[in-house]
């Protein structure tokens, strides 16, 4: 057997890949009778039907052949408009790069600028993805955990997450809108983040797939309005909760104009390119889909408002109200192992919740519960999990 | 700057991949007046209508949801009952892992495998996106390039492929039936490295996904056929060429069992999983398709023989018959530069090819041509360049 193989055959950083927990829970509770199922990070209901029509005609029309590895010019061209829409300043076509899915262009961003025995810093809580990820390249993943104040509103101190930063650094990542937690960053950080990694010549990698879903402005604030375009500024985007489009995996790169021949070729060379009519499709909803979005939003508003209300005051209970996303992240008081927690519930009373161990350094002790389903869904979820835990 | 960016704030690895070549062709001659465009591997016809239409009856059941990450169950069976008809043994569904495309199938099982400062051996002439995946993640690709005797028919030198193998070695690459030589493996010597790796502990993986497409026979041999459930065997396929689904970046994975689980997380930590409806249209696809198969392989060995017939014989080229794939694979005597020659082709003769020198090692001094458009394109094109080769 060669020195660089196991015995099983698989490197150590596969082997020593986090079990994804979400999906354990999921298969843990799936099937059982009456339980509902908030573990996921996704709607309930199908994508709208102009998307899935526009799907359709796409290939009546035969587009099925393959497409240009950065994605089709429509689709970047709309990505473009729309951006510049959001953010009220240009952002070229040139930076933009089409993918399958916002998961594969962190995957494609890491593979970019991380080498091996470098490392990447990055603020949790976090969906456990992008660290898995790290840790496939042979990068070294450090966690630096929001602070929390006595009711569970998380914050940021950037000092704290700077000091990690060393040599060997050569990225940091930051969700925001935050999944679980639906922490925010405001510009004034942002702009201190922009300039740190200016300064060090480092990275900044910034997940802004919920930009959309947030509850006092239109658009979360985003990194984009506070950097310049040669800035080594990252920023993933997905059409999975902005339009319900989970299943389509579908995302997109917004990157300094430089590198986008180098993203053409790990492109190529990772998945040669997302689903040519999924992006026909995608041009529709970027061009047509605002009123969706505002309609989405409103009862997201109602779901978050109801569950806040109904869970916030309970015994052992600690939620802040989320400004943005579709999670409750809740506290449990004296809650040492929120995956048996989660277990129990699902047995108990009826309702999957995602552990807050899946998420990371500062997860521990919590839960999430999705809150993108049907507002009486939402309602008797929250209910079953009120009268549990009192 | 931290040490491990260089000035562009890329890896080195990344910014020494290798130009796509035959990507580089198409843009040199795409929107030319009158030129033939044969440089891609895909007909150009659209795909067959009744998976279009399983796929538009998919999303209009809203099925647009998140999918299990190994794919989901029915196309997983489907596979084993297809799999099972074709070699006549079990194939278990367990062995089964459903990929966006068969690049990231590949892209999976490296990063799987080869850890930074480990090598691959790779049988060339071979389309340039595997060793450059492996680049990606840091392995040595190593070439062993096919011999050719004197009417530029290719054969396997099995003892000069091991010899390249060394302790750093993780696993043998062949892509059988070839893309671009047509080139076919059978069963003896596949026995032969089923038993080598075997010996060695290394992983063998197969690139299979023209295994269809095949002249003299209904399916390609393949190493499934001779090899048990558990050796350390990878069957790379892909729905792109059998069911003329290029776009829609469909593929799988055939593995022993007992690695599925760590494919499952590399699959959640790459793509998250293939586009919901592009699977169930799989299922339709692999249930249905095999008139569609019988049809196309009948035009297709029509255009081989008309090709054959129109190019053997012309002055300065020599051309094999293709026993497999949709490519004829021809070396020009005397010739230095494919890809000048790709170029002044385009110029001069009106038809887009694909440069040898883009297939890695016994690649230059020939040119590919793709037969998979209608007779009369690939008439005219076989006119054309007997015309410029005479």
């Amino acid at each position: 057997m060669p020195e660089q193989l196991t015995v099983s055959g698989l490197r150590d950083a596969i082997l020593n890949l986090p079990t994804p927990q979400i999906t354990g829970i999921a298969n843990y509770g799936r099937g059982r009778q009456g339980v509902i199922p908030l573990w996921f990070g996704e709607s309930d209901q199908p994508t709208p039907s102009f998307i899935c029509d526009a799907a359709a005609a796409s290939l009546r029309q035969g587009f099925t052949h393959y497409t240009p590895k950065r994605g089709i010019p429509e689709l970047r061209g709309a990505l473009s408009v729309y951006m510049e829409g959001l953010y009220g300043k240009p952002i070229d076509v040139d930076r933009i790069t089409v993918t399958t899915s916002a998961m594969n262009a962190i995957m494609m961003i890491l593979q970019a600028v991380a080498d091996p025995g470098s490392n990447v810093v990055f603020v949790t809580p976090l969906w456990s993805n992008p660290q898995a990820a790290a840790a496939i390249i042979g990068a070294e993943p450090r966690e630096v955990p929001l602070d929390a104040d006595a009711d569970a509103q998380r914050f940021l101190d950037i000092e704290k997450l700077l000091a990690r930063v060393d040599d060997k650094t050569v990225a940091l990542f930051v969700n925001t809108p935050n999944n679980p937690t639906g922490w925010m960053m405001e510009r004034e950080q942002m702009r201190e983040l922009v300039a740190f990694c200016r300064k060090r010549g480092i990275w900044l990698i910034a997940d802004e797939v919920y930009c959309r879903l947030v509850f006092d402005r239109k658009v979360a604030p985003s990194f984009l309005e506070v950097s310049e375009a040669e800035d080594r500024l990252v920023v993933i985007n997905s059409f999975s909760k902005t339009w319900s489009m989970t299943g389509w995996r579908l995302g997109w790169l917004t990157t300094p104009a430089d590198i986008g021949p180098s993203l053409e070729a790990i492109n190529e060379y990772n998945t040669s390119g997302a689903t040519s009519f999924v992006q026909a499709a995608g041009v529709t909803a970027v061009r047509e889909g605002e009123p969706f979005i505002r309609q989405s939003v409103d009862l997201l508003r109602e779901n978050r408002d109801l569950v806040y209300k109904m869970l916030s005051g309970v015994r052992r209970i600690r939620l802040p109200l989320p400004r943005a996303t579709f999670y409750a992240f809740f506290a449990v008081d004296s809650e040492l192992d929120s995956l048996s927690l989660a277990r129990h519930l699902i047995d108990e009373a009826g309702v999957g919740l995602a552990p807050g161990s899946a998420f990371g350094a500062g997860g521990e002790g919590s839960l999430r519960l999705c809150f993108a389903s049907q507002r009486a869904t939402v309602e008797e979820a929250s209910r079953r999990l009120a009268k549990a835990f009192s």
